[in-house]
């Protein structure tokens, strides 16, 4: 019945900042992003999820991201390309130390927030990330958004792409997402959000938000776990999946 | 007549601001202990100098700090010993990404300003950087003072040290630098200097400043580039070696 | 009966992460702590505390920090007085125009953390930040420790000072607090904690763990509200003293 | 002959790291933009600025800016209204607190580098710095561009506004500056931008770089000091003012 990968954001606390709960969701997905210090992340901390991730077989990425841990990396910054490269670089470097230390590795890169919103399009500072997976190592495969200009950009350097959908957000006909200030744009109930995908996995293909269907990659699922809610229908998901006889793993 | 290392600190501004000239000091010395974003060194900035160390064969030291931007790494901080490991192991990965991206590796780790001096006799801290070294890559050599607790720790660790003496300070009859608060500290005379370094290479004896002969290990020596005297100096000592017949190369 | 303030540590989150309830302990303290930046609180979040107590008529004091986001400022940093100073200062005007805007003032100062113990007995950084609050405002108290450095050296720069209790921590003979690393460090029981408080309130002794009974300023009561049992406990503390006929009301 | 403002960009060192210097061009200037911490001066420089800034009764302004060490406010940031307004506000009252500490006071505000630019055009972030100001004191001018929408959002609020021009800039035919990209965008001959800035003092207007006149309003001149070039042409422009018979003075 073919397999899927389930990935989340971890990590994401700072000192003694708590977010989400990174134990529930070792145990729900397959790939781990783990932020790198820079919107969230101290070294400490992610030394303790590196090792609980190496525990359970988790594969973990490098959830790389702007330098703003006020704004949890979630503005936008108009940095230099040769700058954004090096600050990815120093960001993949850091986290594969510390996976190495506990006895595992650096598997794949994912950009975080508004750098990942703006490397749908932002051409500049999706090479500059793409340059700096590839600088780190030609094969880390890098996780994001089908049709993104950091793909086309990825791709270009020889990188293995990985797409994701996102299992509680509503999709435009052009395969974009609603923006959140938008109404129906995240999806709440944890039922309709597992038979959507589902569907996905079954069909490779989405329902958009008014009625069209349209054609997804659907290699892993991106799932939140930032709220006790979030956690749950993460597990519903899981549970679906396996429950229809599709297996959870990494894709790397 | 043997050989020794020359090692200074560069990559030591950070984004606008300059320290010290780090071209000039990479046709100096051996081994350039660069900074790793924690008390100095941006990403972009560590991913230029690692080029130009690159270029000109010089060995790449990660030289890690407490996380002090404002204080230059110069402040004690009590830091929790795992905190500290996951910091080090964080940094010096870190630099290793840029290293490799710019074709070349991190070979060792040096202390920075504070950390340096505090684990000279902080067993905890001293343990903590001795056991992220190793978590790192058990055959990194750790640059240090000789006999410190570091380094004890480090040995205990299996790892190799490397001992340096600093040639422009003035030694305490037990081995330990003069403080710079007290006369004499701090030497100034660039022949006086190279004077002193080729005596301490040749003689394994440094003369404190009581006029009391100590042993010294000298594997390396510490040169500062901070002002355009100090680049002076370090040409002084580097042309005086030289013309002594003694190679000026890396240790690792 | 007489009047004693509440003070609580408040407005300790960061950005996006969030830590103890802010709303709730507004309900409950005659005095808030409101961090500056330096080891919590990003402006905006100031900015909305601010209001918050204005509307609640709560008193807003300055809880001045080391620089350190990462520890929570509660790690001892060896910063020279000067400059602690220079950063005290800062922290209290940032936090004054962000009261000033939100039509209240700030009325007192508290340090926190570490910063909070080291000048128990630590003189020179004691003298930093009692100089550092004289030179905004003589006119400001300083909420701390009676019989620590920083008292006196507040003292004798005319400062007024205000000596606050813990509810939830047991004392040493010597008028100092049980380590939290002691067995029976932390007090948990609130209907217990109530009582220990009113005791303190009207006999101005405190029951020390060995039995004996010690003399005590109680001009303010430290609650904590960084977890639902803490605001349970700083209500149930209240309930008592309102109870028992004691006014709860900012000292200033 | 009338009297104009000379301002520039002061106290943005950090830490151990200088810029510029400031003691010399304090020699020179009226108005002192002292930087807020936000991108550059820690809080001890920036109270040993305002001391010696009070010493010369030179003029303090509050430089305020993104958050961006990294980036020395280099950088476009795309923060919420809000968030801007109340980091603004932060940055005043630290400044205020360090000039009061020192015996003097913040007389104006300067937005800096990359905000300085957003806001000649991005109406949202324009308005939340002017909110900011007037929040904090309705009575406090600001200092910026001619014709911007932070001119336009201050004067609606009822903020005095303060034009300057650029000593050593081009200027496009819309008063506009031309981009540093561009060739001749910088003037480097102090003789050649002393004349210039004569002849904009007495005409109230410059001639852009197609050779059209065009209006300026000249209420202050705004001189670099970032290099020994910088300091001398700051002279040259002061001297030949001075020689003009024109008064360098405070615009408040």
């Amino acid at each position: 019945m073919g397999a899927v990968d389930l990935n989340a954001d971890l990590g994401e606390g700072f000192g003694i900042w708590e977010l989400g709960d990174d134990a529930a969701m070792l145990d729900v997905v397959s790939s781990a992003n783990l932020a790198c210090g820079f919107h969230a992340g101290n070294p400490a901390r992610l030394a303790q999820v590196c090792a609980a991730a190496a525990n359970r077989a988790v594969s973990i990425g490098a959830q790389v991201s702007y330098q703003d841990l006020s704004g949890f990396g979630r503005r936008f910054i108009d940095v230099e390309p040769d700058e954004l490269t090096a600050d990815i670089i120093y960001q993949i470097g850091a986290l594969q130390a510390l996976a190495r230390a506990a006895g595992t590795s650096v598997r794949y890169v994912k950009p975080h927030g508004a750098l990942y919103n703006s490397i749908v399009t932002h051409q500049e500072q999706a090479r500059a990330v793409a340059r700096a997976v590839h600088a780190v190592d030609p094969e880390l495969p890098v996780l994001g958004m089908s049709g993104s200009a950091f793909f086309a950009e990825a791709r270009e350097l020889g990188l293995r792409t990985v797409a994701e959908v996102f299992a509680d957000r509503a999709y435009r006909p052009d395969g974009r997402l609603v923006s959140r200030r938008e109404p129906g744009a995240v999806l709440h109930d944890s039922a309709e959000i597992a038979e959507r995908i589902i569907s996905m996995v079954r069909t490779g293909r989405v329902i958009a938000i008014d009625g069209s269907s349209i054609a997804a990659d659907v290699e892993s699922i991106c799932v939140h776990g930032d709220s006790p809610d979030a956690v749950q229908i993460a597990h519903a998901v899981r549970g679906r999946l396996v429950g229809e006889g599709i297996d959870v793993s990494a894709f790397v």
